[in-house]
């Protein structure tokens, strides 16, 4: 029997240990959802399965049920209680003599099977914060299915967690925390709904092969030797050309979840391969792609997020980029780029101007925040974020001429700012005044020069001083199309190339603008935003053969002789069609408010490609390399 | 207006035309389903699409209805009638003057968008093999959205097919065939429905790498080079590893359709990509994961080709190779192999058995056949047979001594066979009376000689026999669980090799022979049998981190550096579990009667992995090949 000092211990410990498991974090704002409260977010069929029930299911009705629980050893206490967890939630297990012995040697996170009764917790001693915590089960056997190491890397506890490295490096453990396990049942539930949605309204779900030819342009494909020496197949970095075959061969409606492959080096939050709804639709056009996907998202999207409101707002990429300096910008916080440049111009001469504000000539623009309760923003964080801004703007093109200066107001909303300080009064009022700064818990950036880079680097300063000044709420979904791209822009050796890719159709009636003037056309294509995340673009193709011959041979100078397949099928009679591509890992980690793809994705490679549980990619022997005819070039060899 | 003479000639072109294209192969028997019936087996929403109804929508009821269709120009006669087909079915469009002239220019095959008024036929028109058969359109308007080049390789016509390979270069036109379009439905509404039982029973979708570690032992797996020079990914053969390891982490229940990649080389219907469903349970028996995979197969059974019934039977490897001589057996037909050895040893003396049936000292099998009504085996066609089993036995073991011989019974019921013909009448009773042979139609082989070779052989002659001499049924789906498969085999240089795969758990009770004799141990593996194909394979895993190295290291001698991070997984708490992976290609093809995987996989490869429409895999630039750090080998370089 359990004694009164047993209970009493017990009850403080259990309450701590609850309070860590109950708050991991996705932020906290799932919490309730997972544990702590009694409506339960998984379904848990004891069906094909040696329970009869799950570590989170027991409830007030169960009581007196002979059960059978298997799960892992979270916590042990006083050798009498025990935590069993599973993916569905914890059960207090009570020992009394003999068993109690067997938990001496019993590991954390031995894996055991506990046959027993369902009891009431005697009266004051439930568990308000567990959902299974006004009952326990009596232990009848204890049966140890697999016993843990005592060296195991680290616990499924909230407190003192693992590094992600170490996470990364026992990936397994880490499906053990319960944000982990509830990012990944997101996922799988989200992709369900988008399923469903697609295939209810018509649409057929078709693998598409991943060892395929190489595509001329575009982003890096990992290539595959075959077994005929000097020949490879390359992996697709979307399905891009299948799919619209698809559309050439009558399919009519085609989607896919597409495991698709593109290397990108080490870039941050990026992954090797990746997963994307794909869909392509025929004899559509835009607004209905969109109205699509709108309804799709609305479909899937999970309840306990609440309704998304749709249509989506839909802005020009001119737009876009005069207002927020991004063509991804988050529209969870309205703040727009002021400019200032005519403002000064006509209110005061040149002469003037670059006296106090060098630079001005070209292009004179700032952003401002007011610093909401419970946030500070110091001029050092500042000068810090704009000093990374500009050096990130240098890094890609050092002659740019442009300057950043930030400022503050103070407790009579007075501006503070070394660009301003030593300008007269009537200059700061006027600069004051355009930018509506009169106000204490002011802060912003003024930015002078080249007005690409001005714009450019008020775009970031946007982002990051909405993040440190305002209470984001990451609960709060702002979905943005952004259209009208221009079709093609200039690379660094002044050749056009796509603003997105190849087939993406020009808006109609610019037939002459593509021979004359082709950066002037714009195009068909639409990209989906996110809270500031670009999470998908699409476009109406083209179904010409001779507009998507003149397109790649004439303006883009591309070798149409790896393409020759695509560009016959579209002499064979091809309707005109559109889609999009929607990118699931980091749609799902703007969902679960995770802090990477990585967090929403099973077993994730690092931003340098490599799997560190496994120690992927690896060193291959002769014999290995020699059957697919290749000869790996190594730093030390001649060749 | 129509003229009388045009609708008569219309009608019998019509109904030619009907006729070829509702005889749509698959050998027929889904004819019903698609067209020549009123009921439609597309949902065609006209939601997102710039049509108001598809080509097979339009009934009695859309009468006087202005509509707007788009399509294919399937056919076009006496420039007045027009075929328009797309993914739907069929549409007559009559065009009357001035559209007539429109019609005159139109190649086939053409995309082409039609406005019009639905009428009802003239009494008498109707065309009963056409789901519109009742209505035509007649049009006011015609656009062509993308002509057709006169020069297409081949138009959507039943007669005179287009051969495989033209039909794999050109693939985007081979989906244009209705029983292309099916097969692709049919997959995505099947695979949509098993996604659908395992999310509905709690399973959790996945996505698991593809680029990872290389697997020692198995099959061949494609590499992929990395940017670090000479490190390599692996193109995953199925995510065997991964999943247990999600069993590690606590996630219960997996599932995924798994793209998995083997390179098998040229091998007749084998794809180097392929799909499979692949699932694992935690806290699970043989027993429950057969019943899930029965009823899952249930559940997503399309509803055309009847229920099915379940529970599966089951048979042990040692039976399935005794009486069918394979380890996968079609069991639509019961016809069991006649073991002769002991009759003949009881009833003869060894001298007398020598003399006239050499080799039957060891063993001495046959299998026969009753040929159905409407079929002929002749004795030639016997003896084709027979050579081919014997060449293709000798190919892979010169060595084995076994023979086979022929025979038939005459109208008598009289056998007639080379092995026999010189045997004294009570040799030929025995045997005869042992076979059951006494009627007329009956055909056979017997076969003598090593056990193995002969039980081998007869397995052979058994499924080609019955393919020639009986209407088998291909809307009958026979499932087969095979199981007690021995865990170990022994590789032609007499090492031990798993039968299936090394995570594959012993049965219990088996700890001393795996020390004594391991070739006695049984496993805890069931492969999924369905009309004599291999549809799916799986086991209860090897949970303890002791036994799985004992296995991996003292009984099959894998090198185990390249598993670490598995077995240290196994330390750290492993639940008993256990799964499955079904191979969606071969089902399909079975359930769709197909002559080979490739009719139901969209971009298929030959049987040399090579993609035809595109030419992969391909040269690259040595720019290309370079980045990646390897130099291809071929075959007139030094190296």
């Amino acid at each position: 029997m359990r004694s009164a000092a047993a209970t009493t211990i017990e009850l403080s410990v259990m309450t701590a240990i609850m309070t860590t498991l109950t708050s991991f974090c996705l932020k906290g704002f799932h919490r309730h959802v997972l544990l702590g409260s009694t409506k339960r977010f998984y379904s848990s069929s004891p069906q094909w399965s040696e329970r009869t029930h799950t570590c989170g299911e027991l409830r007030r009705v169960h009581a007196d049920q002979r059960v059978s629980l298997s799960g892992w050893v979270q916590f042990v206490r006083m050798n009498k209680f025990l935590l069993l967890r599973d993916f569905d939630g914890l059960t207090q297990i009570f020992c009394s003599s003999p068993l109690d012995k067997q938990l001496r040697c019993l590991t954390l996170e031995s894996v055991i099977k506990v046959e027993g009764t369902v009891r009431m917790r005697p009266p004051g001693q439930e568990n308000a914060s567990m959902a299974t915590g006004e009952v326990e089960v009596e232990a009848e056997t204890l049966t140890v299915l697999s016993p843990a190491s005592k060296d195991i890397p680290f616990l499924t506890r909230d407190y003192a967690k693992a590094k992600e490295e170490t996470q990364l490096r026992y990936r397994y453990l880490s499906f053990r925390y319960p944000e982990m396990q509830q990012c990944l049942r997101i996922r799988s539930a989200f992709m369900d709904k988008v399923r469903r949605f697609l295939i209810d309204s018509g649409f057929v779900d078709v693998d598409t092969p991943t060892l395929f030819r190489r595509t001329p342009g575009g982003a890096k494909e990992f290539i595959v030797p075959s077994r005929t020496p000097g020949k490879f197949y390359s992996l697709v970095q979307s399905p891009q050309q299948l799919k619209q075959l698809l559309m050439v061969g009558g399919l009519d409606k085609y989607f896919q979840i597409a495991r698709c492959y593109r290397d990108e080096g080490a870039r941050q939050d990026r992954q090797p391969e990746f997963v994307q709804v794909d869909l392509e639709l025929s004899f559509v056009n835009r607004p209905m792609v969109k109205d699509l996907v709108e309804e799709m998202l609305a479909s899937a999207w999970p309840q306990h997020l609440g309704r998304l409101t749709i249509p989506f707002q839909s802005i020009t990429y001119e737009t876009a980029a005069r207002k927020y300096g991004s063509d991804k910008p988050d529209l969870r916080f309205k703040n727009e780029i002021v400019n200032l440049t005519s403002t000064l111009k006509q209110a005061f001469s040149r002469e003037f101007l670059d006296k106090f504000l060098s630079r001005v000539t070209d292009s004179a623009k700032a952003i401002v925040f007011t610093v909401e309760e419970g946030k500070s923003v110091s001029t050092e964080q500042l000068r810090q974020l704009s000093n990374q801004i500009v050096d990130d703007l240098r890094t890609s093109n050092p002659e740019v001429d442009f300057m950043l200066s930030h400022f503050v107001t103070d407790d009579q909303g007075q501006v503070k700012s070394s660009l301003l300080r030593k300008c007269p009064d009537s200059l700061v009022s006027a600069v004051c005044s355009q930018m509506q700064v009169s106000k204490p818990r002011q802060v912003g950036v003024i930015a002078c020069g080249n007005d690409e880079a001005v714009t450019t680097a008020l775009g970031r300063v946007r982002s990051k001083l909405a993040s440190i000044s305002m209470n984001l709420d990451p609960t709060e979904f702002c979905f943005l199309w952004v259209e009208d791209f221009p079709l093609f822009s200039r690379n660094s050796s002044g050749d056009l190339e796509s603003s997105h890719h190849p087939f993406t159709r020009p808006q109609a009636g610019q037939d002459n603008l593509l021979l004359t003037d082709p950066l002037q056309v714009k195009g068909e294509h639409y990209d989906l935003v996110l809270n500031g995340y670009e999470v998908g673009g699409g476009s109406i193709r083209i179904h010409e053969a001779s507009l998507q011959r003149q397109i790649l041979e004439d303006l883009l100078r591309i070798d149409v002789s790896e393409l020759s397949h695509f560009l016959k099928a579209l002499e064979y009679g091809c309707p005109p069609h559109g889609g999009i591509a929607l990118g699931v890992d980091r749609l799902l980690a703007v969902m679960c408010n995770a802090n990477s793809v990585r967090d929403v994705i099973a077993f994730p490679k690092t931003s340098a490609g490599r799997d560190v549980m496994s120690d992927a990619p690896c060193l291959l022997t002769q014999e290995e390399t020699d059957y697919y005819h290749v000869k790996p070039i190594l730093p030390d060899s001649d060749e």
